[in-house]
């Protein structure tokens, strides 16, 4: 049953029910057209409904009054209007939870440990007029069937309506981590800016924002105890995440079903630190740059320095204090020894101690994990801290891979667990030409764009024995700050981030073809909402689905 | 002298007058920092003045109170405090025309044919705090003059100041054609967001809107007796610009010293007429669409048949009515000959006339030619018109050349006047892969992304004799919206077009080292004036100027 609704579906390139995204993994849906009711309520059951619960239905209600999302059809549902005229009317969703599930807080649901979020709901909304009804688990699970609720209604003079009622919709996540990375340090951005991204994220059922939140450029993270690294660190002062407004984006966040994993990166990636501390930085502004770094400026942690080894470690505990989640990332990528190679502390220190910069690296990795480890935390890394070195990292901790989808085999072999985040897949920075000064022929890194379409063909699982695919949790598109900002945020990541969104939702194989009416009806309902999202097509083809694939 | 300071100019990398943008040609500074006094005031001497030259005086005034735009330096201007503290203050700018120069509105001088156009201007600031001046013959002059005095100033705590004080400035530009190109039709831009793309172009002293109105997808523009057309062809009754709408549209450019271009692009990109006359269109809809047109939906204009060449004669001359520009694109391009094989109608009118299609061609070619003649209009057609086609077209119409800077030569050597129009190198749509669906693996036709120091390193007279030189008009950016929208218009133009704005008016050899600081002032005092640009570099590179050159 749940593989013939699964084939009708796609069997229906164009279906009407053209705005969910993610495509629920199981959906029976009719032919019917259902009306809004006017005095349309959602009725939570129970006793001891978190505040955030009772916030997600009156966020749901407020989406169904103001979106007034037309048909993406030639005359925007004017065809509509006489099915609708004659249509029932829904009156009433009831959400409640399953028998023996107990009322928490949907934060403290979505922080938890991927493997333990229950995202799982089932809604039906008859064609009847008889009430529709949301039934989960977890309050994670009725924040996702509220989303997916939200998304079934399209409006036409004045009327809120849904095609191709009754609909049935059995769901769950294929992959328990599904992501968004945002880089706040190379170029900054407000609190409001990432707050709007959180909320395009649970618009599309996205459960890990992933904060790398500082970098060499800039250290924007006020971290009580360490607060110089801020003062002398970032762009101004008025370009500082507080501890308050981390407090705030992590509520924001956690009541749309979102995890906040901050990244202090390190040891690389922390040139910036040396403003406030001189000496805990090898090779601080060499030049070259290029030699030293792959970024301006040079300056890496100092290794074989328990100094600042125990600082990174104290800074780590202080740092997780303001993160609930399980999960913190500490970095590891792009580590250059040419620069350590110059430094004279550096060298000094392991020929005292008589070790390699790869014990070095060990040693301090372990500290630092530990004092993470000792909070409840996972440490998360990239992929070189276990492709290129050979440093002593915990089997828990998720790796992300991203130089290439290439290496995701390598890292399985090892037995990590795998977070895809591969820059051939997934970085929306690429191709756009070079931010690097004095290159007038230079593109980007990773050349070319990213296309939805490139992203929304990644096969997770590709070349991993079924042992090696149980540890992928997931993934996510990346935006890499270089030549982003505030300005251009929205359209550099929507709706091109909802594909990953869909991908480790429903699971890959989607058809590029029917899940393009769907993702514009993601983008303009974003705009209804106020993300400013890219046009995909002109809006002829939006009008008009298939009219302008290749081979029409 | 001229040379001299232009090469003093260049000798200064990195020359903290930073915020000029263009270049002027010759400028001379010296080494105090000036002070704008609280009651700074614009005096405009003469009698007569137009009311669009005190609303540019206005909005200086304005820009210079508002704008608020801090060095990009480390610290933004705390290290100018002291000498700013003991700076002399300028109170007045006096603005007057040479002798023997009327007052006649900017307006009406920037809507002068291209050649006829007089924009230079003389402009001194004293350090001694004695009156500023401003002269030029004309009004459009005395616009970019004080267009480049509003961008001598950075504030910082409550002072705004300039630094490199005294200023002379002896400037003009070195092609009368400096454009940007917006397509209207693959996505509608509410009147809102084509004012800020003018104010924007203003402030770079853009002074071409080649406004690429209506396509084969959609048709937006209302013409007087010709309303059917946006009536049936517009995505709805919103997206339409009214007569009225067109005229705020053009006055408001003409008050920037803007000229206006309107394209009725013909006889290629006209399917959506259509909608409003069937008859007219040659292979409607006809499919495969990429055997029939470039783009879908198929449908060009019908040759040989007098009834349609002359409705396009009555629609060019009405639509002339609305824009008072000299220059009117017919457009030309992309004319699909499979399109017309098909088309019994065109094949029956061309055996029963006995003539080609070029023959047939040519015919509508000098029909509607000549109704925008008779008005008094030169038209501009695209290459494909006089290289692809063997079209009688004036030797006065200017060509564009779209499809590759290499056609440019043999435009020249037939003996059209050119504007730069290259896909090559002023494509800002180009790299954002595919937007045809079904097709993921799809990248834009004009792959790569055309990066700003690209275009602003092209060289306008490569190959070309001196008198082939003669024959270049200018240039401009371009912007197709198959993926674009109000969303990203502003990060998708700028600051990249100021790189053509720039190379068209100080002339080419600019130096990308030199200018990356500029256009990062360009950048950052656009967005205290509300255009949202893209960041060129993390912010950490705009403070340190070179410090993230490629070799730094």
């Amino acid at each position: 049953m749940k593989l013939l609704a699964l084939v009708s579906l796609f069997a229906a390139v164009y279906s009407p029910v053209a705005a969910l995204w993610p495509q629920p993994r199981t959906i029976n849906t009719g032919n019917n057209t259902l009306r809004l009711a006017p005095n349309f309520q959602i009725i939570v059951s129970g006793h001891g409904v978190p505040s955030d619960v009772q916030a997600a239905v009156g966020r749901t209600q407020s989406y169904l009054a103001k979106d007034k999302l037309a048909r993406l059809v030639v005359g925007r549902g004017a065809s509509d209007a006489k099915s609708f005229a004659q249509a029932k009317t829904l009156s009433k969703l009831t959400v409640s939870l399953e028998k023996g599930a107990a009322w928490k807080p949907i934060t403290s649901e979505a922080q938890k440990a991927p493997a333990d979020r229950d995202e799982a709901y089932h809604l039906t909304v008859p064609a009847d007029g008889s009430a529709a009804t949301l039934t989960a688990n977890s309050t994670l699970g009725l924040l996702r069937g509220l989303t997916t609720f939200g998304q079934l209604w399209y409006a036409y003079d004045g009327t809120t309506y849904a095609i191709e009622t009754p609909v049935t919709i059995e769901d769950s996540p294929a992959y328990p981590y599904r992501g968004f990375m945002l880089d706040t340090a190379r170029n900054f951005f407000p609190v409001a800016d990432i707050k709007r991204t959180l909320d395009a994220m649970s618009w599309v059922k996205l459960n890990q924002f992933h904060w790398h939140v500082v970098d060499s450029q800039s250290f924007p993270l006020e971290i009580p105890g360490f607060t110089d690294l801020a003062a002398k660190g970032a762009y101004s002062s008025s370009q500082v995440y507080s501890p308050s407004d981390v407090q705030d984006i992590v509520a924001y966040a956690g009541a749309r079903g979102i995890d906040v994993m901050v990244e202090i990166d390190t040891p690389g990636h922390t040139a910036i630190i040396a403003e406030a501390h001189p000496d805990f930085v090898a090779c601080p502004g060499a030049t070259p740059w290029g030699t030293y770094a792959n970024e301006p400026p040079a300056g890496q942690l100092r290794l074989a320095n328990s100094t600042v080894t125990n600082y990174i470690a104290d800074l780590f505990t202080a740092a997780s204090e303001l993160f609930p989640s399980t999960l913190f990332s500490t970095g590891g990528d792009e580590l250059n020894t040419a620069c350590y190679d110059i430094d004279e502390p550096t060298q000094a220190a392991l020929n005292a101690t008589g070790s390699t910069l790869e014990q070095a690296l060990d040693q301090f990795t372990q500290v630092t994990h530990k004092a993470l480890e000792v909070k409840g935390k996972t440490p998360a890394v990239w992929e070189e801290m276990v492709l290129v070195h050979n440093v002593t990292i915990s089997k828990e901790s998720p790796v992300l891979v991203w130089i290439s989808s290439e290496n995701v085999k390598a890292v399985a072999e090892k037995g990590f667990k795998i977070i895809h985040a591969a820059s051939d897949y997934f970085y929306l920075d690429c191709g756009h030409g070079a931010w690097v000064g004095d290159f007038p022929t230079g593109n980007s890194w990773c050349d070319p764009f990213k296309s939805w379409q490139l992203s929304y063909s990644f096969n997770p699982t590709a070349n991993l024995t079924t042992d090696e695919a149980a540890l992928i949790l997931g993934g996510q598109h990346l935006l890499w700050a270089e030549q982003s900002g505030p300005e251009n945020l929205d359209d550099t990541i929507w709706p091109r981030a909802a594909s990953s969104a869909e991908l480790f939702w429903t699971g890959p194989g989607g058809n590029i073809s029917t899940a393009l009416p769907r993702l514009h009806d993601v983008s303009y309902r974003f705009r209804t909402r106020g993300v400013k999202t890219i046009s995909l097509q002109p809006e002829w083809c939006a009008l008009r689905p298939g009219a302008c694939d290749l081979t029409a």
